[in-house]
């Protein structure tokens, strides 16, 4: 398979079409710079991600060491010695301050061809945003430089066994000391945690203080690395791996912190700020990593309708007369399976662009905008992203079930993008909760106007109809909304995955009429079954949406 | 946890609403006999259910042979002693010939306690009504005793590499010789193929003879048993397992038939509908395995949620004082999720009951109203089966992707049956290409009539509304479908799916109105959640297929 050369097309087109300057690339510069990504994921780190998930992570019990699969280690050092490492960080830390658009392009390639291997990779570049958010000039002179050359590698240590969501709870404490803070606890889901991929792990906890406010307000972040200054270790360790649906080859880990010691990030009980920092850069990456799952599931999928031959088409015109049936690309309800992927995956990816673009602007409405998008993007991607993968797997069948086609894999290890980072229903109470109500639904207001002007200049009928008209549902949901959240959070927070669904809808029918060319009818095809089969769901959300909390929140909790 | 006295209990209920009756069975017989499924399911399947998944089936390749965790030896020989081997069968052959709707309640208990060990249970009874149904006296009286004793155990063999949907296509060859006929040929997917659980396998398989017709009606069923009468091993050996996303106890076999042994089953060229008697046994089964999954999902997300505790509830009124922090069950979102799952789960489990009693009915109506149900069953209970699945493990979070708590398990075990026994697009065929046309649509006619009486006679009013508006769409469906099939079979094939889904919803509303009953706060408040929330799907699905195969059928194949 060629599998890149569909979405580096997409892509180059993208950014084209959506306006993307650069004083330091352009579009040939991209396109190379896409070409080398291309083949790095698919010579070497896709060949690598089946042998990585029935490898898995081993940990030792009696060192506290964990090792990846031995072949991660080659794709290490190719990943470091192309610079991918480096991508985002400014340049006086030795980063190449990428675009972030192109930074995240990167990321569906890195993704689709090896999630497991990609989640480290996703998380340095984040705690990075951190340390460079809030660390002192001492801090990011020492730390990036060595985590952008990707010697060494970043953690996020946020969770405890008993809060996740709720990081108010957390238990870790920092006591100040010489040199610092000694921080004691017991962290879970450390993505990356221990490893044998770097020279040193930089973990970036959060902890209380001793005299802390309760609750969130009371959380501070600390630098705790695995080896300190002077080449000892510090009182870090990894007690255990978690044993997991998929993700067999990234390693997730219990880690235990015993009076290891660690420096304060940033100002003390601003440790939540440090997190959304690195949160929201890592949100979007997971909307991309469940886009790039849907794409190789998509790719996946063709090549086994046009290699699969069953039964005749119900068209006597598509019978193929030179073999005894016909492939199963000509039976519509596979059409309509494929479809369902296709025509989402590329609004989607559009989405991506576009975001990306605004990540890079200074502009208070783009700012605010891509604010709103974070949550959405997040969950829309994930949770579009494994339906579209499921589908993949029904298309192929029994041999999507068995490992041979691998989309069992994609499966697996895409189904942790739903949950991690916040699950999407924590990231649909974020939109609704604080995005939407933060400046009182102007930046929802501002998308509406851009996506009603869009839908009114659109010389394509049914996209501009079915736009206008989807634009209508989420006018009425928003006001809904905008009347009963201030009087009542539950009523929010009832209806706000349906509320992110048809956003994100919106957004993808946006999205259709910013690329569609009408003399492009391969994309012509896929809008329209967008349009009347996909789009029309929007009426079902806010038809939910309006009964509120009433069908929900007035159960016995016993009944349940 | 106590998992079966819910279904055990709504089980009851139900067989009195839909009036169970039976010479042999009074229900307080029926308690009995559930008691004792549930405590050989809770006591015994299920502690075998995650050691099974982790220790997987063998296959050593010098010898063939097969071999199962061996807790399930154990399991078996219990399995066999209670007699469940024997619920099926006609009591001439040693079977106790249970009503098909206890057959159906037990097969719930045992799949979701552990649905890998069911597999074998599920298909031998299923093999036994092939034999049943077109085999000699003579083949009877010396299989099914064995059969049905537990000590001989059955297989369908009739996947093929190059075919699965299409069986017209397979190139296994049966040649007449002494005593019967000689079977070569290659099968593959075979459940239970080869294993140590049984002192003899039976293997009925599809296979063609010399002077066959071209296609399905050129094929034969022969039963080939792995062990001779005289005790001398069969030309029939297992060259493989499958690997595969989930069912890693199930042995999933390569089958190679090299001149073995055969006899005829039934008359040569028939064999299509002895599969037909085996798979439509099989079909319901498998819907009842999604339903039961559903269920032990739903069981271990609510025990979470009343376990885990974060942030505090919305409403001042819900805030557990006792606690510095809220259980989840009070979030909305929450909420939402689990409401979709039992909402769902209820309907689905009394859907099973009542097709369970039509298939003792010998009323020409009811034969063809059960014909009409079984590949709705199959799909939309593994369909939605596999939905609720998604959405326990969603509300469970991290936990729910890593092993803990079990919900990764049925996650990958309930997804084959989507797939297996005809993928549900298949079965969306089988009801729009066979079910509905077949009577001209009668059988539907009838259904939806008595669905539109029900809405009439039903006191709650938003049910009877909301299931008079779903029986509107419904017919405009179906109408939609009589005048453009017949003209062009492309057009039912593209929204058969589509139809599919929206007539098993409007069945779940149907069996909401048969059950409800207004006193009952618990269900009401259920059923107003499934009517509000779940059944105006309805809608979106008659809006897609109103568009027919117009935006599917005529894009070229080049550019998927």
């Amino acid at each position: 398979m060629d599998i890149y050369s569909a979405p580096s097309k997409q892509y180059l087109t993208l950014l084209k079409q959506f306006g993307f300057q650069d004083d330091r690339f352009d579009l040939l510069m991209v396109e190379t710079l896409l070409d080398s990504m291309a083949k790095f994921a698919e010579q070497k780190l896709l060949p690598a991600n089946r042998v990585g998930d029935e490898e898995g992570v081993h940990y030792d019990p009696s060192t506290g060491r964990v090792t990846v699969p031995p072949v991660f280690h080659d794709l290490y050092e190719e990943y470091k010695s192309q610079g991918y490492a480096s991508v985002e960080g400014l340049e006086q830390y030795g980063g190449q301050n990428f675009p972030p658009v192109l930074v995240l392009i990167m990321a569906e390639f890195m993704a689709s061809a090896n999630m497991a291997f990609s989640l480290g990779p996703m998380l340095t570049p984040a705690a990075c945003q951190a340390i460079n958010f809030s660390g002192s000039d001492a801090q990011k002179s020492y730390y990036l430089p060595k985590m952008y050359s990707g010697n060494w590698s970043g953690t996020m240590c946020l969770t405890e066994s008993h809060c996740g969501t709720d990081l108010g709870l957390i238990k870790t404490k920092a006591v100040p000391a010489k040199d610092g803070y000694k921080i004691t606890g017991n962290k879970i889901w450390i993505t990356y945690g221990e490893h044998d991929l770097t020279e040193n792990i930089i973990h970036l906890v959060l902890a209380k203080l001793p005299d802390a406010p309760s609750g969130s307000k009371g959380i501070s972040m600390f630098i705790v690395p695995k080896f300190l200054d002077d080449g000892s270790k510090n009182n870090v360790i990894c007690t255990g791996l978690e044993k997991k649906l998929g993700q067999h080859a990234s390693p997730t880990c219990f880690m235990s912190f015993d009076n290891a010691q660690g420096y304060l990030l940033g100002k003390p009980n601003q440790g939540m700020k440090n997190m959304f920092v690195m949160m929201n850069e890592a949100r979007i990456g997971v909307g991309v990593s469940g886009l790039a799952m849907a794409e190789i599931a998509y790719q996946t999928a063709c090549a086994f309708c046009r290699d699969r031959r069953q039964s005749r088409s119900l068209n006597p015109k598509k019978i193929d007369m030179n073999h005894t049936s016909d492939c199963i690309l000509v039976h519509p309800d596979v059409r309509r399976q494929l479809l369902e992927i296709k025509s989402t995956n590329i609004p989607m990816r559009a989405w991506v662009v576009y975001a990306g673009l605004l990540l890079s602007s200074d502009d208070k409405k783009d700012k605010a905008r891509v604010s709103l998008f974070t949550p959405m993007i997040k969950s829309y991607l994930s949770d579009r992203g494994c339906v579209n993968i499921g589908h993949a797997m029904q298309v192929i069948g029994g041999s999507g079930y068995v490992k041979d086609w691998r989309i069992e894999q994609y499966f697996r290890d895409a189904r942790i993008s739903m949950i991690y980072e916040g699950t999407n229903g924590i990231q649909a109470l974020d939109l609704v909760g604080r995005k939407l109500v933060k400046d009182g639904g102007a930046s929802m207001r501002d998308l509406l106007a851009d996506m009603r002007s869009a839908a009114q200049v659109c010389a394509i009928t049914d996209l501009s109809t079915g736009l206008s008209k989807a634009c209508d549902d989420l006018q009425q949901a928003s006001l809904w909304l905008m009347q009963h959240t201030s009087a009542d959070h539950e009523q929010a927070a009832a209806v706000a995955t349906d509320y992110l669904q048809l956003s994100s809808l919106v957004v993808l029918a946006f999205m259709w009429s910013k690329i569609l060319k009408s003399d492009d009818k391969d994309s012509l095809d896929s809008c329209l079954y967008f349009i009347h089969h996909v789009l029309p769901e929007t009426e079902i959300y806010l038809h939910r949406i309006r009964h509120g909390k009433k069908y929900i929140s007035d159960i016995d909790a016993a009944s349940f």
